[in-house]
């Protein structure tokens, strides 16, 4: 069951902080909130707010940084889907930013979230500097050239060449893997988690990331565009290297349920309130969208 | 006279800090390294490291954070170059990034240089937290959706249109004007400059932000490609809104000259080693690249 209140909660406070964007000038300020507005899963955010929860915190304390890390994905998306990469015209149920606004403007609207994530963190996450300093580190590398970039570069460079099993796991863990991982963690950081605790939620976010990607790929191949509100079957026109591409399907789906297990178990322990992130892991396996 | 002497310790450093960059895959780390080579001025990081001069600091203190800015520049120079925006072949005397590398790797190569320099301020900046939130703060702020990217929104949108006196300078402060003023005001955060004297300096950035942009501009009319290692002319080819073209070629330098007048005096009474900066922005009004 997806937490469905959270997202509310999530979207309540994004708007919040939209509002500081007022004198962003033309259709920079028309894409920025287009691009921004309500429809997205969320996923990364409720990872964080979920990870604030299961430390007995409440989630309103990570709200900015979970949404400095929605602006750094959607950023993410909005790049990806310019002619020159993925050139994908449907995003979220809605045209994408380049085919709403043109690519000059998806371009630099891309440039402007990631910008203002940063900008987010350091405004308003209330936290000790120190902590604020490691949260930006930590999303910094998530997101730079040996994270989101270099899984990302890995994703367009081998589309139509063949990929090992090792490059599929390190394009995955970087594409993906290490912006999940960066909202748990940074949600832990903020909470006061103890070294074991961040340690235990570190693996935990890590197959969860994986898992995350896995049934991605699955659903690109099993589901339709109108379900998924983005181009459905775009994997195998564009040869892209996917889990049931290099594994099969079923094998991707043994692997996804094996990974859950060992994310669940990875909470024990920990003196960790489990239920929302297990149930959260299990929503993985059986997601639609 | 440049101080090249500084520019050479600059691309020391940051031979160093791209040492760093060994694990990135592929082409992503050749179009990195080739756009973050050896061939542009490196004039934000010498405000920032002037700055610490006149602060009676060594400029050793502030280079990661010097490094990081020029990150943001060159990744700025990458996107705005691209096809979609300014289109543009030619940089630092080389193809740009997406001749020599494709459209693809340009957006990816802007995306994690962006990236890597607010990993660079909280890994290697040596300051207290405090300190380092400030400097990201200002940096994001300044190359953000009401800075860099706001004054790039405003330079494409409306090329080939008529641009008021208001928009020009709306434009300029804030595509080139506030990464400058951010240089020198991050380099006095870090050297801890007090308040009187970081008013001062803001001031004085402002005014040669403003004085590098109209020289800019101006050069585009009267030098060659050969000389400024880009495109020269481009602008009136782009109908762009330029201060030339806004105001005519001998008001523009005249303005140019008052302002650097103006800069140098709000440097006055702050008990700073004011010569370097001077000698700067004396500089600038002379500069043929």
């Amino acid at each position: 069951m997806y937490p469905d209140h959270l997202v509310k909660e999530f979207n309540d406070y994004l708007k919040e902080v939209m509002a500081d964007y007022g004198a962003v000038p033309g259709i920079l300020k028309d894409a920025m909130f287009y691009c921004m507005q309500d429809g997205g899963k969320r996923i990364r955010p409720i990872f964080c707010m979920l990870t604030a929860i299961s430390l007995n915190k409440n989630f309103k304390v990570v709200l900015p940084t979970a949404c400095a890390i929605e602006f750094i994905h959607t950023y993410s998306l909005i790049h990806d889907d310019l002619p020159a990469i993925d050139d994908d015209d449907l995003r979220r149920g809605r045209p994408s930013c380049h085919k709403a606004f043109g690519e000059d403007m998806a371009i630099l609207t891309g440039d402007a979230l990631f910008a203002e994530s940063f900008n987010l963190i350091a405004q308003r996450q209330n936290a000790p500097a120190e902590i604020k300093v490691a949260v930006i580190k930590e999303i910094a590398s998530a997101s730079g050239a040996m994270g989101m970039v270099a899984g990302q570069f890995v994703d367009v460079y081998y589309s139509g060449k063949k990929l090992s099993k090792d490059k599929l796991y390190y394009m995955h863990q970087n594409k993906t893997g290490k912006l999940i991982k960066a909202s748990i963690r940074c949600g832990a950081m903020i909470c006061g988690a103890k070294e074991r605790q961040l340690e235990g939620l570190s693996r935990f976010a890590e197959k969860i990331g994986l898992v995350f990607q896995i049934t991605d790929d699955i659903l690109d191949v099993t589901s339709d565009s109108k379900k998924l509100g983005k181009t459905a079957g775009k994997d195998s026109l564009q040869d892209k290297n996917t889990f049931p591409k290099v594994w099969g399907l079923e094998q991707s789906r043994q692997i996804a349920g094996k990974n859950i297990e060992e994310a669940i178990a990875s909470l024990q322990g920990l003196d960790l309130n489990t239920r929302p992130l297990q149930e959260i892991a299990n929503f993985l396996l059986v997601r639609k969208v």
